[in-house]
Formats: structure tokens, C-alpha cells, sequence
């Protein structure tokens, strides 16, 4: 089944202690459309400038990707530096130049009208809803947001919550979300707000998954997976957006959703996580192979799995 | 078989979010020696003062931990005050009373010569490494260790560390000691110190366990076992040493070192380290059953277990 994903295209410039690029490829859109783009066919939703190349398109083209959604417009695309020297945990941003992002009104194409599974990427929660709104035969949804609206839009961000099924933010996020020093206590006031599932990102450590009661016709149980500890990071960039490209595309593959669907799917999401940190960009997400992918995923499971 | 710890007795005043408690039994040799016993039989060699009362005593014998190994001398027990009030990872030392600890020289008694798993819990490393000298019949070493020691005495650490076959430390004390920011690399580091194993506790992310290539036959993938999600922490003092007591004891009892008994191991470690932090103290850790253990056993795998 098909899974749309509405967000960012950019061109970013970023320096980690393995080197720096400049306007490179990326946005919360690409890497998420890259990444689910190994298990399901996806259709996207972004603006772009008069920069944006064949070229470019071509990257998310030749992995299947439907672009039907990304608008052109006048302008320049969003642009963003940051760098990782400090440390690879966490961006230092050195720049954020909106251009035609500012303006960003998600347009759905008349064909994308049937899709059954949505994400909507880090981009206002009025945005956000407006575009759940328009689609009425969404199965699925999964959202992301960050600590920018969290603070200034939370009346806005309340409202989309309660059209997400399940949200994947990090723990940070959940904590200032939530206004709750204590993870799981923390995750029930989250999923109080509206999302059945709340996926919670631990970086280095891997990621859980909690439930709201009786969610998905499942136990309230948590699920953790774990993250491989890599010695080689070179460029954490879209690291979050590409496990949400595994965990959504995963889920959006298989169709039916229940707990073990949404295990795998944790696991899918690290695994896509770990695959894009190893090079610049969006690189590593242009060509793989589900192959090269599963057998990640056996490391993955090896990783904590008792006999 | 039986395990022989070296370690501290103290009396803790402690203050979390949940209460404040005074001069409660406590210390490292205390915490582990009752989590590992709950998996075999348990030595302790450690320091008390005259306020060491046949009720603190009471407290390990009845959990048939053999006390021979207490020496008593004149003067006050090891006291140590902190606070968490801050946050649960992190305690906040109000004050470090090292009384009889202070002159604290293990002597190992005739009857504990025949031990085959020992561990060094958080002293001197000269200290450490006269212990593991002194006990010729020892087939698994394992040892915690503290920024204390690895800023303050590198040199005799280092000496330590090729004594000891695990190593149990944190995250941050893994990165100092390796002087590197990245986790699997710092870990490498640590393993070519001399130790054939290395666990990275990482507090409510779990754990890792590393191993030197070849180490006890087995392969050098990792493995890392989760932690609960815990929603009332009442108190995490000893989560560490009792992590340590439930990975070491577990080991003990099952004699064969190989991989699926590490595993296994890390997971103990985990039960162990969530019990502890559920009552103040070591309340939790007194009156466990086996059955409650294996009980949790069960939740920890079913927390990363697909199918």
C-alpha cells in the first residue's frame, strides 16, 4: 500500500568531524521518502525552488518515488547548515533560510487522493492537520514535531495530535511535551493527547514504542528496540526521519496492523536509521538493497535476541 | 558456585523525590551480595564500624550471605549522604564520610580460598588488584571502577584492568577511561586495556556487553538487553552494584561462560538493577522470591522479543 509524506525538501550544508558538504540533498521529506521507499511505494508532498534540479528529482525517481506532489515554485529551496564537531548527538545549527518553505501550502494531487497510510513530517501543526483533514481515506497516520511548536504553537499542536495515530518524536520532545521528567509517565500523558502509539527515539540506544490502552486492539505493553552501536557515524543528519521512513513504510508493506507488525517496524525504523548515518546525505538511502537491509535487521535481532 | 565481592558496607541518608531516609544500610558489597544471592552463594569481604549492628548483619545473613569476611573495627561505619531531587540519573553527594573505610585492607579469610567468581566492586585499584592476587583459584574476575580512580590513579587502574576478565561500568566512565566520544570505539579501547569483556550500563537504556575478539570463544558481536521503562524510581542508589550482582551471580550459577550465558546474564543484571530501584535502599532486594525474578526475566524479553 501506498504512503504519502508531506514535509521538507532542502539543500543543506553540513560539517561533522568526518568532513563538510555544501547544499547537498535533504529535507525531513527526502530522507523519509528514501527510506520507505525499500518497502512500499511513496508518494510525496513539498515545495521546491527554481534550484531544484532533474537531477535532484532524479535521486527520489529512481527509487520509485511518485513527485507528482512536490510544487516548484519561484524562489530558492529551504536551505539549512548545521554541524556535529561538538558532538554527534546533536546539531549546532550554523543557519536556517526558509525561502519558498516559508510559504509551504501542502497541495494534495487529485491522485494521491486513495492513500491509505500519511506522515506528516516536522512542518506546522496547522499544516499538519489540514493536510489530515483533506484525506479522507487514511488509515494511518504518523506525525513528527519538535521542541519549535511544542513551545509556540501548543494550542495548534493539541489539535493535530488528536488527528495522529501515532507519534515519533525523541525523548526530549517527550518530556518537554508532556511537561514529565519520567519517560513512561511521560508517554501516558502524551498518548492522553491523542496518538494510540507514541514512538519514543533514544538516539545511540534505540527507540520505544508505548501504547495507549487498548490501542490496535493490543496490550498496553511497551516495546523497545535496540540501536547497533556504530563506530563509524559520519553524518547523523535525517538519522530520525529515515527510521521514520522504515517504521511507516514497514507498517504501510504489511497492511495489517497489530503488535508484532509494529515490533518489526521498530526495528525496520533503527535499521533505516543506522544505514543513513553512514554517509554524507541522503548517499547510503539511494542504493540499497532489501537484501542488504534484512540482513541488518538479523543483526538488529541478534543484537538482544536470547535463545 | 560461589562468589566472593570486595567491596563497601555504608550507611546512606538519601533524599529522592519520593522521601528522605537516614542512615539506611547500604553500599556496594551490600547491594550486590544481595542480588547475587538470589543466584548462588555469596562471600563478602568488606569494612564495618561498632554502629554495625547484628540487625544490619541480620539483613545478609538472611539471605545466606556468608559475613565471615566483615572485619570489625573501632570507629564509624563508611557513611555517604546524596540526593536526587534534581533528576533520578544523577546523584547529588551532600556528604562522603569514609570513617573505618578509610584504612580498608581486604584480608581474605582461609575459607574463602577456594572462590571461583570474584568481583571488585568500587575501591582503590591497588586495592583490587592485591585481591585478585591473593586468590589463586579464580576462574572469572569481574570489576566496577569510578572517574575517582581513572582521573586520580590511571597508572594503577591500568594495572587493575589486566586482572579483570569484565569490566561493569557506565557510558561516561567508558568514554573517560578510553578518552573517545564514541561508544563501540571507546569500548574497543577499553577491551585492548585488557579485559575480555566489557558492560556499558547505560541507566534506563539498557546495557551493552562488548567483547575483545576470541574473548571466552565466542564472537565479537555485541548484545545489548533493554531496561524496563519504570515509572516510580524511588530510589537509585545501588542500581549499579545490584545490576552487578544479578550479571555475576547469574554467571556463577551456571558455571559454563559462553555466550548465551553473558546474555542471560545482561538480562539478570537489568531485573536486578529495576528491582532495586522500586523501595528505598535495599527494602526491594530483601525479600525477593525466585519466582518474581524469573518473572521479570520474562518481561525483559518480551520486551525486545519479535517473534
Amino acid at each position: 500500500m501506498s504512503i504519502l509524506v508531506v514535509g521538507s525538501v532542502a539543500f543543506d550544508t553540513i560539517a561533522t568531524p568526518s568532513g563538510r558538504v555544501e547544499n547537498i540533498l535533504g529535507g525531513a521529506a527526502t530522507y523519509f521518502s528514501l527510506a520507505a521507499s525499500y518497502f512500499t511505494s511513496v508518494r510525496m508532498v513539498a515545495v521546491v525552488g527554481e534550484d531544484f534540479s532533474a537531477e535532484d528529482e532524479a535521486v527520489l525517481k529512481k527509487r520509485g518515488v511518485d513527485t507528482r506532489g512536490i510544487e516548484r515554485t519561484k524562489g530558492k529551496t529551504f536551505r539549512w547548515g548545521g554541524q556535529y564537531l561538538d558532538s554527534l548527538n546533536e546539531a549546532k545549527t550554523d543557519f536556517t533560510e526558509l525561502n519558498v518553505f516559508e510559504n509551504f501550502t501542502p497541495r494534495i494531487p487529485r491522485e494521491y487522493s486513495d492513500t491509505e497510510f500519511l506522515f506528516l513530517a516536522n512542518i506546522h501543526p496547522t499544516l499538519q492537520a489540514a493536510v489530515r483533514q483533506a484525506m479522507d481515506g487514511v488509515r494511518l497516520t504518523g506525525g513528527d514535531t519538535m521542541n519549535f511548536w511544542i513551545r509556540g504553537t501548543p494550542k495548534e499542536l493539541a489539535e493535530t495530535l488528536k488527528l495522529v495515530n501515532v507519534l515519533l518524536i525523541n525523548d526530549a520532545e517527550t518530556k518537554m511535551l508532556a511537561g514529565e521528567q519520567n519517560l513512561p509517565r511521560a508517554a501516558r500523558k502524551v498518548l492522553a493527547m491523542g496518538p494510540q502509539a507514541l514512538v519514543v527515539k533514544h538516539g545511540e540506544y534505540g527507540a520505544t514504542i508505548f501504547f495507549r490502552q487498548g490501542a490496535f486492539g493490543i496490550g498496553s505493553h511497551p516495546f523497545r528496540a535496540p540501536a547497533l552501536p556504530i563506530e563509524e557515524v559520519k553524518d547523523p543528519t535525517g538519522a530520525g526521519d529515515s527510521f521514520a521512513g522504515g517504521f511507516m513504510g514497514y507498517i504501510a508493506s504489511q497492511g495489517d496492523i497489530n503488535r508484532e507488525v509494529l515490533k518489526r517496524a521498530l526495528f525496520y525504523g533503527g535499521v533505516m536509521g543506522s544505514f543513513a548515518v553512514e554517509r554524507f546525505g541522503t548517499e547510503r538511502l539511494q542504493d540499497l538493497t532489501r537484501e542488504e537491509i534484512d540482513a541488518r535487521f538479523q543483526v538488529f535481532r541478534e543484537l538482544t535476541h536470547l535463545e
